[in-house]
């Protein structure tokens, strides 16, 4: 085995990436704007180059072992992209062999909260679980279920999109996915923001958020003014971890994981989250898994998780 | 591999066993009561006593490569029943262990759903299939679920507990697990009985179900009605498939199966319950997996299924 991988990861805005060793040490890495290209070709392209500059500049051409891709919507059986909403190119690309050609190394492609799954087992807080849920709390709610020491692809490798169980029924709010009471429209960092204005809306009850303009709060907002004491804001996050929680009851009745970690954003509030979150579980979980399941935090530090979670799977490409 | 395994189904009841060769043919089969025993040793005896009666009948006594057994709460890790509400013995059994120790061959044990899922992919409407769920429809709602071609047992052996999922979060039904709203609760045999009350005690349109008393409805009942074009007992088939698919939809969400199976008695009423779960489970699953998940029925003759099960996982026994 070579003693180095390529990690890429491709986000709506920017796509970063960089050379990793196999204590997920990140030797060099560099970016370039996604956003920038209306045509996939002149995007792989750039990127290409820019990867095989930092190879040479770094001298570690022949000590490459294989890159590892993490992209909305990748798909890990045929190293595609598929109708990514947050791309800008459409249908359906075969961005693991536009790489190959150009990179001439194994490419391996799976989704971002995939990647961060495998980034965790690989360099972080999972090391040596064999069965977790990654759940990934940011502009959506992503998910990387792992059983028995593998990742859970699916028959049609688009497994674990935990962020679309749906929690409400009745009256569940829209979601990004065309339908409504998705864990995702609550519990990502716009459902926070949302549930803060619903709050703001319906009660009356003082709270520092009411000097914000209704409309432009986020769930930063919201985080500080929990932080700073405010009863309504801590509110709002006892209401998004009680609907975590409650899921995580209902995820733990299928896999039965030994630890969910939480990755992203807002698993950075801490206690305020993880209380609540922690309270609805064991509350609602199943009597045979009371007090097993551990909720931990990621381990990986937040602006490298993404390029460490795609390089990971950098080991496994062929 | 020496040719044929022996099967134990332990049910409340009765405990049936068989010798069962690769192909998924019962050689010879017997049963004893299980409520008979107050004593888990005088169990054991009598029961390893006529499985070995009939071993010896068959001659088969060399030819034996491993006993497989389906147990409620049967842990796949450690060999042992753990505080199963339905058997007469409390606490933890180390029942292989016993097993072993009696037949001198090696003892695996999982729960019956889980057995059921074995059995359909050694024996049934499973085999090639490397990512499905087995979903059990009798008095409870059991589950099995297969990942790339291993059951799903999680980190304490007892994942797959789908008939608890909560499908109502507010003024849910209880559930014989304490707690309310589970798919179990409104889905197994008893919670089609309980929604025929409910649907005869709040409505005033006739039915052929009124004619009995309605304490003793039974879903026998409900689905003989249903079957003569009782529009009140076809209501409560809706009912009960439309939450199934509801259910089924948030599974496709986790592992993405390329079918469910479904088993048991109340999936014998075919299409009355089927096509309710295929639209439900249609109408509320996530764009991507649309049209993907096939709904099958088990291919195991009912009376056989669970030595079948059972005895699917002899072979991996060691």
């Amino acid at each position: 085995m070579k003693p180095y991988v390529l990690g890429i990861d491709i986000g709506g805005t920017n796509s970063v990436f960089g050379i990793v060793d196999a204590r997920g040490t990140i030797l060099a890495s560099g970016s370039i704007k996604t956003q920038k290209y209306a045509a996939v070709e002149d995007y792989v392209n750039d990127l290409c180059n820019e990867i095989l500059k930092l190879v040479k500049q770094e001298d570690v051409e022949d000590k490459i072992e294989g890159v590892g891709v993490g992209a909305p919507n990748g798909n890990y059986f045929n190293g595609t992209i598929e109708y990514s909403p947050n791309l800008p190119w459409k249908g359906i690309i075969p961005l693991a062999q536009m790489l190959e050609n150009k990179l001439k190394l194994p490419v391996t492609i799976t989704n971002d909260a995939n990647a961060a799954a495998i980034g965790e087992m690989t360099y972080g807080a999972a090391r040596g679980i064999k069965d977790f849920i990654m759940i990934t709390l940011g502009t959506g709610v992503g998910s990387g279920i792992v059983v028995n020491g593998q990742l859970v692809y699916g028959h049609d490798g688009f497994a674990g999109e935990l962020g679309h169980v749906i929690m409400r029924r009745q009256n569940g709010r829209l979601c990004g996915c065309g339908r409504t009471g998705c864990l995702e429209a609550y519990t990502s960092a716009t459902g926070v923001a949302r549930t803060a204005r619903e709050f703001l809306e319906i009660r009356t009850d003082e709270s520092s958020l009411r000097l914000l303009p209704i409309q432009d709060i986020t769930s930063k907002d919201v985080y500080e003014a929990a932080v700073s004491g405010d009863k309504l804001a801590i509110e709002i996050f006892n209401y998004t971890g009680t609907m975590l929680g409650e899921a995580f009851a209902d995820f733990v009745t299928f896999s039965s994981p030994k630890a969910i970690i939480l990755f992203g954003g807002l698993a950075r509030a801490g206690e305020l989250i993880m209380r609540p979150i922690r309270e609805a579980m064991e509350k609602n979980i199943l009597n045979i898994f009371k007090g097993k399941t551990e909720l931990l935090f990621s381990e990986l530090k937040e602006s490298d998780a993404a390029v460490l979670g795609a390089s990971a799977l950098g080991w496994e490409a062929k």
